[in-house]
């Protein structure tokens, strides 16, 4: 079975059980608007190539952890967009889930789905229960505080930003606990993959910061995106749009460098490189190739 | 050492913890003030009761239990305060957490109270590895979907609405939690005592109906109080304040007569029956007495 459909399969099988028998029919479906129709799937796909590198010798294991994190990603996008963050009408092309529902179910659903990321793990290691500790752990801290997506969102509201805690808390902790969790997941010693996602996640924020910044010259004329406008750090606003690549392919470089001796290690390091790619805006991977 | 002392320090090291270093100071603050100066603690006390009753091998993991349950109940006040709620402006003669910080703090407050209650968990469990499944699955039903916390509060954004199930799932979802967890935290099969929770969460919502409704007598000088206002349903509106005291009694004999065998169960029957007592309003339990 391929990634996309072990993933898919298992957010099914966390939303089904959220809306299981008794359930209130509006937060049910308010969780399901935030969580389909997919995204990229980033995170829980470098979830699973990870543990597939590593053996995958419990895949209901590894399938909970992808789920649980994919739940976290979409449960602080529902908060995110909320108008006292940033008042996201649209998300992926659809409304956003208060503009769809209403604010009081959008911060319902974020709830629902962050508790039901913790449930998800529970019941994915009920046949590997000493799996358990580890990966709660690690998905624990890169979401919530001092370090994770929480405490990253948090920097936004104070007087004084900490920039490269604010990046590696709001991005990097969940691109970290994709790894580690793919890696404890699989019964592997975990922290030696931490770096691996770290990286990745720099270069998704370099990316995202490349598109930002083309967004604003397609639209306006000038290397002005939305970063800019909300006083964002922008790294190829800081570099220029050339720097910002080559930066992003030394992290690519680093990310496949980190990957430590496993069995798929040849073959995670060129998924590593090509996703890196991936990560570009459609019309410059194109001009690349 | 005596119950509160116990909880307090097992929320304590969990607020430092989120607090630690790197962490954006307002979330931290934020947090804390969401937590402290404390509130009755019922629901924990009542989790280490049932532990105690049990033997409480591992105080460890009991007090982590009791505090993860009391980190959800703070996250479900302050998110239950936001405007888009109850629009609540003072919570325990304070400021509530949106009006002393700001709105997006609040939601973040709640976010990352819920995911440190998890983390809590795991770190209480450490040494007892083995307990913490029952104890996370039993805590994470109690406040996602589709019948804890989150479910009860998205019913009052339903168009009709299933009257029991809103009530079980808003309160008596993490007092069943508590007793359950209590159990399980002591290493005891933990569903018997399930009814226990069951019924002093009932007979906890009775004696919230009288205060609401003797509160609105000695405020507005008739019977209604802010759940009439609201709409909500009210024990002591329904069968009056005399009649709901009858239910209270009989739901707090209910409660004690479920207590499963256990070395502390006659303890534990009195101190149930003493508590249901103190629920009442100061004013009414000094009349009975």
């Amino acid at each position: 079975m391929d990634a996309i459909t072990r993933i898919e399969r298992a957010l099914n099988a966390a939303l089904d059980r959220a809306g299981g028998p008794g359930a209130p029919p509006r937060l049910a479906a308010a969780m399901r608007h935030a969580v389909f129709p997919r995204g990229a799937r980033i995170r829980p796909r470098l979830c699973l190539a990870v543990a597939a590198a590593c053996g995958d010798d419990h895949p209901a294991v590894t399938d909970a952890a992808a789920a649980a994190i994919e739940l976290l990603h979409c449960a602080s996008l529902v908060h995110d967009d909320l108008p006292c963050f940033d008042d996201a009408d649209t998300r992926r092309g659809r409304p956003s889930v208060h503009r769809a529902f209403s604010q009081a179910l959008a911060v319902l659903a974020g709830d629902a789905l962050i508790v039901a990321a913790f449930e998800t793990l529970t019941v994915g290691t009920s046949r590997a229960p000493r799996r358990l500790p580890a990966l709660a752990r690690t998905i624990a801290r890169a979401v919530g505080m001092p370090a994770g997506i929480a405490a990253g969102q948090a920097w936004e509201s104070e007087p004084s930003v900490d920039l490269a805690a604010y990046q590696r808390a709001k991005t990097g902790a969940l691109f970290a606990a994709a790894t580690v969790a793919g890696a404890a997941a699989a019964g592997v010693q975990p922290e030696p993959w931490r770096t691996l996602g770290e990286r990745l996640g720099e270069a998704y924020q370099v990316a995202d910061d490349i598109g930002d910044v083309l967004a604003g010259e397609a639209e306006m004329g000038k290397p002005i995106g939305r970063d800019s406008a909300l006083g964002r750090p922008n790294a190829a606003l800081q570099y220029g749009v050339p720097g910002a690549m080559r930066h992003l392919e030394a992290l690519a470089a680093a990310a496949a460098d980190s990957i430590p001796p496993c069995p798929g290690a040849a073959e995670l390091r060129n998924l590593t490189l090509s996703e890196a790619r991936r990560l570009l805006p459609k019309d410059m991977s194109l001009a690349a190739a």
